[in-house]
């Protein structure tokens, strides 16, 4: 978060950094200038324009309202608010009227970051949507250890030598070893069989896109990739879209690049992704088991457009600072769009 | 292969081993006794009862109808034949009549293993299609660096290897680097958009469950697993079937073990299927998007039944020889059915 605000040098007059009591009293640098870390349940909330959370849902519930009420604009990442009617789910390419005319109550000026996985699909989605109107979405995800944090990066490598090393590789952060090895299980189980994961990305979807009704099924899986969540993705829409009229749209679309050349072996891969802001789409083609079907192929970096970039977008939109949402610096190793 | 026949008990006189120029002159041993490779395509083909072919398609296309004519049942590893009308397509367990009466021509002695992908997908489909007619299937793969051979599980942890001492790591059998990678790229590119290998799982799930105009799309994708195919599945059927019916009817099918049970984290995983015989299916649940759809996660060994046990058991049965459809003695470290 504090890369990206600095990257995209964010009009920052001065900086509060937050975190729980174990935390509190280390300090951190940013733009040359040390901080000491605050204990955010007790700091006070007076004199913020803007907070950024990036904690635990139940973090978030107790503790953004109090920062909102005193006047900031909250940007949350966690799950706490997104589908809460009164505050907007938003990615800034895709829906920023949702805060036009945005009135909210006291202690209610949050806005919600959507789910590490919902932001590239919803990205790859929306200029097809517009269209020729999507119907229903079916996707199957490839999401990398560090959409469990930094521990769950951690654990990736370090058990990925003990596995090399010929010792069993442990579990702690995933419910099963993840070296060499792909889990159908992110978040915990729910009564019909989803994952909390899958259901946030279904919820979501229709929030950021307006569509309460659209029907959209996932499956969510964990694989031994550091940063950059993928996905396959099958999309069924109401009218005719051909494969290379989706390309051109979603080569034209804010925030996204194509990356789509079977010949070269060029498709989207996390190793492109990692440490850019785009949402990379390819191997776009035609699913001829429906009228009008189309199959994708879709991967970000979590971290980034996944989390930190899209909250300061949010931030930037809503708050009408310069900045931009093309891509940031950053993006210049970013590839050329093919 | 060898280790499939030796554990099944395969009813073997003598034995012999082919091979490329290369390996001629090397020895194995089989029940402790000591073989010569020979050259494959200098070798006398009389004599043979049955021939094991597991090649590229190129040389099988070459030399299995030599073997045929001269009398030998051949069961063939590789696409060369797999699609032409008068071979059969086989998985013992789901399509066995596919050989009753068979009257080859000469030289056409010869039933095809499908691939390595296709396998576990319908020995999953079959049942529920028993049940409630398949009318559509879509499928996201997740394919072990041992679906390219050899030297793809060598790469994988090499690279691995290297990845982790900081060197950046490098691809020769893969078309970049896999490790901490997922690549949408199995097999060749076509005309279309497919690769080879989605068109492969397409044509062959139709062949196999005797539905030429079956919906099926597929995207395949490579992961850095060593050994052990999975898979996300939907499936959408012409009448209901509920996720506890398709359990029951899974848990009874041959060569089929179900895990699922969310609540204690246990569905299939590749640690648990790689080594093993069966094809494991679990997160079975209802696909909410469609009248009658369900959604299913499935996992098998891709070399033991996506190749070497499907052969011997192909054999088995068309040679009507001893040997069981059911799990061969490494069955003995497979989980219970649950």
């Amino acid at each position: 978060m504090l890369l990206v605000l600095a990257e995209r040098r964010f009009p920052i007059a001065s900086l509060r950094v937050f975190a729980s009591a174990n935390s509190a009293g280390q300090r951190l640098t940013f733009a040359g200038q040390s901080l000491v870390v605050e204990e955010l349940a007790k700091a006070a909330p007076e004199g913020l324009d803007l907070v950024l959370f990036s904690v635990g849902a139940t973090v978030s519930r107790a503790q953004a309202p109090r920062f909102a009420a005193a006047g900031a604009l909250v940007v949350d990442n966690s799950s706490a608010f997104r589908l809460e009617p009164d505050i907007p789910l938003l990615i800034p390419e895709v829906n920023a009227a949702a805060v036009l005319n945005w009135a909210p109550a006291p202690g209610r000026r949050i806005v919600a970051v959507p789910n590490c996985a919902a932001i590239p699909l919803i990205m790859a989605l929306k200029p097809l949507h517009d269209a020729a109107g999507i119907e229903r979405v079916t996707v199957a995800t490839y999401q990398s250890a560090a959409g469990a944090g930094i521990k769950g990066l951690r654990e990736l490598e370090a058990e990925t030598r003990r596995d090399l090393a010929g010792e069993p590789p442990r579990a702690q952060v995933f419910a099963h070893p993840l070296p060499f090895e792909v889990l159908p299980h992110i978040g915990a189980f729910e009564p019909d069989g989803q994952t909390s994961e899958e259901a946030k990305i279904v919820a979501e979807t229709r929030k950021v896109l307006g569509l309460p009704a659209l029907r959209v099924s996932a499956t969510a899986v964990r694989v031994p990739v550091r940063v950059g969540h993928s996905a396959a993705v099958w999309v069924e829409t109401s009218g005719p879209l051909a494969p290379d009229e989706a390309r051109h749209l979603l080569a034209s679309a804010p925030g996204v690049v194509v990356v789509d050349d079977p010949a070269r072996a060029d498709y989207p891969r996390t190793r492109l992704a990692a440490g850019t802001d785009p949402v990379y789409v390819g191997r776009i083609r035609r699913d001829p088991t429906v009228p009008h079907g189309l199959m994708l192929w879709v991967a970000a970096d979590n971290v980034r457009k996944g989390a930190a970039l899209n909250a300061v977008q949010i931030a930037e939109h809503v708050l009408g600072v310069a900045g931009s949402m093309a891509a940031g610096p950053r993006s210049e190793s970013t590839p050329v769009h093919r």
